[in-house]
């Protein structure tokens, strides 16, 4: 498993990390990175994570064996686009994006002949983006979706596979809509919750964060993370999010009932039923 | 600063942190525990969290220099009611309850002449409740509002303000209706909020938890707090969080529009928004 060169699009905290991950192993000869921001580039190659880079998307894939498209979720179909008449036969593209579903059937449609498409989702991200924290072992126990179709080259797959076990991940095979019902639920749900809930608090009195203890800041965290991402991620995975948010209203609405109606009693049922699913996390 | 006897009602998580606090110091004599359970009376008693303990509230009481109510606030009330006839004159009765509002004021009435009220919030509760996990410096750098009323005795105010200081708390006085209205936005409705959140996942797959990452393990760490506590906060701050919910619902469904619409940019706009309230805590 010894890579030529691997193109990394996009060098933010997944991109670097892989790039890094890649580094520490000696799994690939060349790094190339490419970026909007040169600047971040520049830093990226002085601290050791991309060999070259070039602001010129094609020159940065044209002879890739493996390209890893880890910008924003919204712009991977007009990069795929864009490359896609470059790409070297044999090669391998993934995307570390957070949705799955249709988005990895438009991103196989769109590869040339000869060229393999496997849709991953390293299970990595954080609050935090960009290189500055940016680290090899980023990946290590972290769980890392694939979600393979009929279509997806089974060589390519196990070799991606591997690749993700490698970096340290505990790898499972999900089907893409699935995953986006799954992810939804877990993850870019409460991201849209956890922004609403501080814009509430924004509406209301903005001072009245300065009394926010542990809870609050738990609860919210995740509302540091980039804008950008998780527009981009909500704005595809909308069909399911909406679903998931009316089931969600409807529970904040049977809370509001009960607050009427002062139902102790029931409250204490439906938090403690909370309480227990919550217990199965560690 | 030294106290006879100071009576614990309720020896759980604050309870007993109160009375491992108070000894840690040497600032009280002797301190009695009451509560429903014996066998976590015997426990905190083998702990040396309190000296002694009775099942009768009455004898607990009526000769302590200090009362600390620490059970669940919707039993308060009915506790000063029972214990009222038997406090000593010039003894101090306060509350470490997440609720404040009319319950400080009802409290209030119910002290009988030359028994001083002092309504207090140390924010230190967590999810985790009960004896197992007291420490005498739970408090230590944690806040704790204290909420005076125009009735409130000066000296008394002055020396439990001087106790949670002694304990290590940053001490700030708040009007008990604010108190709520502010305690209500940054702590009930987020409890509330995780408390619905976890439920939505159990009505659309509960198995989509073992998915979960770090980013819903925050988001829901308070669905973990105990729901006999967390029901009477919420049934009693209730007027509060109709009018919150309902604010939050209005972002809910502001969101919902953006989604239908697909309309990145003021997604992100929002998302922009909230992410900025959080960074100023740190």
């Amino acid at each position: 498993m010894k890579l030529n060169r691997v193109a990394i699009i996009g060098v933010g905290l997944i991109g670097a990390s892989f790039g890094l991950a890649l580094k520490e192993r000696g799994l690939a000869d060349e790094i190339y990175g490419f970026g909007r921001n040169e600047d971040n580039l520049k830093k990226a190659k002085a601290r050791g994570i991309i060999d070259a880079y070039s602001t010129d998307i094609t020159k940065v894939c044209d002879s890739a064996d493996l390209v890893v498209l880890a910008t924003p979720v919204g712009v991977f179909v007009e990069i795929a686009r864009e490359i896609s008449p470059f790409l070297k036969k044999g090669s391998i593209v993934i995307d570390v994006g957070s949705v799955k579903g249709r988005l990895v059937y438009e991103l196989e449609s769109i590869m040339p002949e000869g060229v393999h498409y496997v849709g991953t989702h390293p299970i990595a991200g954080s609050d935090k983006s960009g290189i500055e924290y940016a680290r090899p072992d980023l990946f290590k126990d972290a769980r890392c979706i694939i979600t393979p179709t009929e279509k997806t080259d089974p060589e390519s797959l196990s070799f991606i596979l591997e690749l993700w076990k490698d970096f340290g991940c505990n790898v499972e095979l999900i089907d893409p809509m699935k995953h986006d019902e799954v992810y939804g639920a877990v993850s870019h749900l409460p991201h849209i919750i956890a922004y609403c809930l501080v814009n509430t608090i924004g509406q209301i009195d903005s001072e009245y964060i300065r009394y926010a203890g542990q809870g609050f800041k738990d609860t919210t965290r995740i509302a540091l993370s980039s804008p950008e991402l998780w527009r981009d991620i909500v704005v595809y995975n909308r069909d399911n999010l909406l679903k998931l948010l009316e089931v969600f209203e409807k529970n904040i609405e049977e809370l509001k009932r009960l607050l009427e109606e002062a139902s102790s009693e029931e409250i204490k049922e439906l938090f403690t039923k909370a309480q227990e699913l919550r217990r199965r996390l560690k």
